[in-house]
């Protein structure tokens, strides 16, 4: 019974449908008709203007993104435990060719303007220091926690006034906008994201992210930015049509709400267990080394978290689109039984 | 009637049915069954101790095999046609972080000692020179052309003897491999390659394509940069299962001469029109702009191309592992009776 | 007696002076009252507004120029012979990130804009293919060969007219104008030079060359990536001081038009063995490998150039503004005399 | 009366009598004699094999040697306060491609192995994390430390230990030597240390400073680098002339031990006030806004420093190798006066 990621989870019915509809060849790159529709969907789907491209993992969406809107001498500024500091192998440096990550704190792995002038207020305006050129935040945050609208424009807001892009990582943007139940543009557009890393893969999907800009021109250059970085796969309508198939009818949001419906049933059970609100898919809860075994001898599996003060032990249980109802519950009763 | 190019074909059914088969939620990355066989399935292949790396492009393949060969401050010696120096957006410069290519000269858009050597000797041995640190060659070449044994183990002497590495980007190895009717050995390991871009993707499969190395040690630094570029893919069971039933059987092998098959049904009718032999599917013809009009009026797509000196132009046809028969024959006919 | 290159000669009185007048303690870095000077001494010799940095070779000058007219995707028109692409040891894709060098042909290592065309007219402008973004040219040339006004402004028209910035490497920018008895804003500002590095080490400086940007916009974020390679030195005092002497009463005209003349006595002696028009303080001559060693063996100094067709061999003599006029006057007898 | 800074003080006579011995015309770049006799001189002051090679600033210094140690997708720790992580402009991230800097804590911006130890022990071994490479101390450190032979040499077992490698950023290398009296080996080859920026602009120089590599090998790559970075200048001896002035009779140690001795007299005035123990020539004081005017209004000149919990305010007074003794005791009496 797996609760270790979401990353690998089977791909959705309607998924595999849209790919084997696909199998027409069709022109190369992304000049094939279903590449070709990206712009439109996102553009119906967040009622403004905006140019999506695909991209085969959330790595690639975020730095590329990043490189559209920072200088190689420029600095982003993002949490501490932000996925593009500390999960992704220095892409955002190679990416970027060597721009700088401002590390901000805040709970729940979620910025606020505070954190965000925390960092960049004490930089001198010299040629000495680093500076600022964009923010970067996840939603959800890596803790699994969701900005609300009005956090994101506080972001937007301080962004604006400091001539900074705004980048969301939305490997679990699905999961947020679910919980929070708003419009995805209350979000991102209407709150002053630059560019959006819209992820999929996490959530039906096989291998397509898709990256959304909602300001004109920085989509241009990373159009060759993408085939530099050996990203513009020739089978280009395969990508697009996982996005598609997931932005049809919602399917995006209904299997975030499975997987966050899931994740509820958990967090109801862990009560006093949990380490951070639930908010998305993801549960961080205390459990000691002998809870953790306990555990997986009945066939859990899941990742080890570090442990917060005083706690004897940590562990992080994920659900996803398909998580099987009989192992969450089994698992939501497991806990409660500890 | 598509004769554009054998990147957009369709994907193979028994390639179709790994990939359902994959499906089954595994490890993420390449911590999964079918990414750990990956190793053995190609030292099965090649008869010799490697290590195999899928990634989803060969822009991928080629510069992240170069960027473990050759230093930033270093040059690779390729083609003036190659598909790294012309048709890769100046991806090498972006995963060398900036090496530079060293363009040599050759018919068939194939290298040889000679042309080779008439590139590096002129090079000072001093700092103000890039120095030369590898060789690309491209099996089958731009031209469709394939490097016999005795031709790849010439270059491969070469790079021995001056220190560098000597990189195949296999694009359409398969194609190449069918045609000599060699081991790909011969072509490969035994002939001084270190490094394989090895294609499927025009070839039948998705988007998956392996990157293979023949020396130790390449492979590990790759590891890193494959995750650092954005390319290592969570679900990466996926793309390894395209591979392997890419492998199995031989099944690249017979879409290969399927391909190549249909490509000689071409150039026999083309006769005389040929401006290179056909070694693999690819067809390069001299057909007037008229003779074009009337082709393409017959409902044939394909690519104009550069005419030769003394020609009234040019066209590049290709053909693919599932090339239509009908749509074969006919297009030699038609050929014919220009 | 050394003609090998005005490369190491030594540095001129005044602005060894100048440098001992700089020597009281300052502000550091360019906040220094030297360093600040800079702008107003280039606007009253270029009639325009302009701002100037210093740097401590051409090298980071041209690149640094460079990286601040093309994206790390982009392409650089240049000669074939062009010191960015034979002699600087790869600094260009080190500081653009990997743009790559468009290679022009053109007698004496002079572009054209015909010759520009015929690199970039062929270029598809799609993401397949690296983007013109600048043309680079040397004034003089590597070949001691001085662009007229309307040379250059032919260059900056189809600059302009394809959307590309002007760069013009000025290593010998002091023989070119002393050559061509124009005013410098002739062969710059008012005929498209968006950006210059203007070359005082091989005409009588220490370590100071100045990097000279006509375009609004083009020196600001020069300022940040030249304190990013290192080129910020924080005695900068000492380098504004070195290029303020040698604009002081037109010192650098004066020492061109000493080494120009030294290179036009040579010149006339040498009459049919010259392969090209001396029009710098460079002079190449057909020179047999006996003839070399008899020069030689009379104590003069000098490279090796490669031979031109049908020659037996070649010579590059370099003047420089201290040459000796015994010396000059000496090698013009030897070689009158072979 | 300036203590800013030793960056922007007088070139020492002697140094000056060098560089004027060096204005006679020999080969370029550094291949003069005096270049070449660099990694000799090093040899003689360290007693063992070393390969020198300068530059003009501390920034390409540093730079180059982490750059020879660390790949692109590596990390180097650091002090969180580290001239390299603070005032370097993001050249660590330009010269190495994207290496990431690793910070850790420390009592006076000095390193322990606990402090490394609590930045490296976390990362995970896996290729989405960035692996440690090399560590970096400051000698002295950012706020006038030293590091003892055996502190020194804790981190060099460390480093050896952990397959790092480690470099020392020794703008102010002369004052800690000065202050430990001890031979310069003891804090460097003998200790682990395996590349060393040795600073002499500082100390009395103009702008040279030298790159020591103690590890057979290191010294080569950067050779290439240093071209390819735009500072292999072409009338090089006159760097050359200016270490070797400055290492000639200890002129090194004597300058930074007038300078030491400086601080030690405002030191001895500062007595409560002092921030951190005076071991090189900073001094870091409490001084309230109020006596920083007062301070200032009597003619002195420093910087303001963030002043430490609790405190008024704070500033930093550095001296220089030829800080006028009648301003130090005047700054001390001022001091000791509030």
């Amino acid at each position: 019974m797996k609760f270790f990621s979401d990353n690998a989870a089977a791909v959705h019915p309607r998924v595999w449908k849209a790919l084997h509809d696909a199998d027409q060849a069709d022109a190369a790159y992304d000049n094939d008709a279903l590449s070709q529709k990206l712009d439109e969907a996102f553009e119906a789907l967040f009622g403004t203007e905006c140019t999506a491209l695909w991209v085969a993992t959330g790595t690639a969406a975020n730095c590329l993104a990043l490189a559209a809107m920072v200088p190689p001498h420029g600095g982003v500024v993002c949490h501490r435990e932000a996925h593009i500091e500390v999960d992704e192998g220095g892409a955002p440096g190679f990416f970027t060719h060597g721009a700088k990550l401002l590390l901000a704190e805040g709970e729940g792995a979620k910025l606020t303007p505070d954190a965000v002038r925390a960092v960049i207020d004490p930089i001198r305006n010299d040629v000495h220091q680093v500076q600022p050129h964009a923010i970067s935040i996840t939603q959800a945050s890596e803790y699994g926690r969701a900005y609300a609208p009005r956090e994101v424009a506080a972001l937007g807001s301080l962004a604006a006034e400091r001539g900074l892009g705004l980048h969301m990582d939305g490997a679990r943007f699905a999961n947020a906008v679910a919980h929070l139940g708003c419009r995805p543009a209350e979000v991102t557009c209407e709150a002053g994201v630059s560019a959006l890393s819209f992820g999929f893969v996490k959530n039906g999907g096989m291998n397509a992210e898709a990256l959304v800009f909602f300001e004109p021109g920085l989509a241009d250059v990373v159009r060759y930015r993408r085939k530099r970085a050996g990203h513009l796969q020739s089978k280009g309508r395969y990508l697009a049509a996982q996005v598609l198939a997931m932005l049809e009818g919602d399917l995006w949001l209904d299997n975030a709400r499975s997987a966050n419906a899931a994740a509820q049933e958990i967090a109801g059970a862990a009560g006093a267990r949990l380490i951070q609100p639930v908010e998305a898919n993801e549960v961080f809860v205390v459990l000691s080394p002998a809870e953790q075994d306990a555990l997986r001898a009945q066939g859990f599996d899941f990742y080890d978290w570090p442990a917060p003060a005083g706690a004897p032990g940590a562990a992080r249980l994920v659900t996803a689109w398909n998580s099987d109802a009989g192992h969450v519950a089994a698992l939501a009763r497991a806990i409660a039984a500890l």
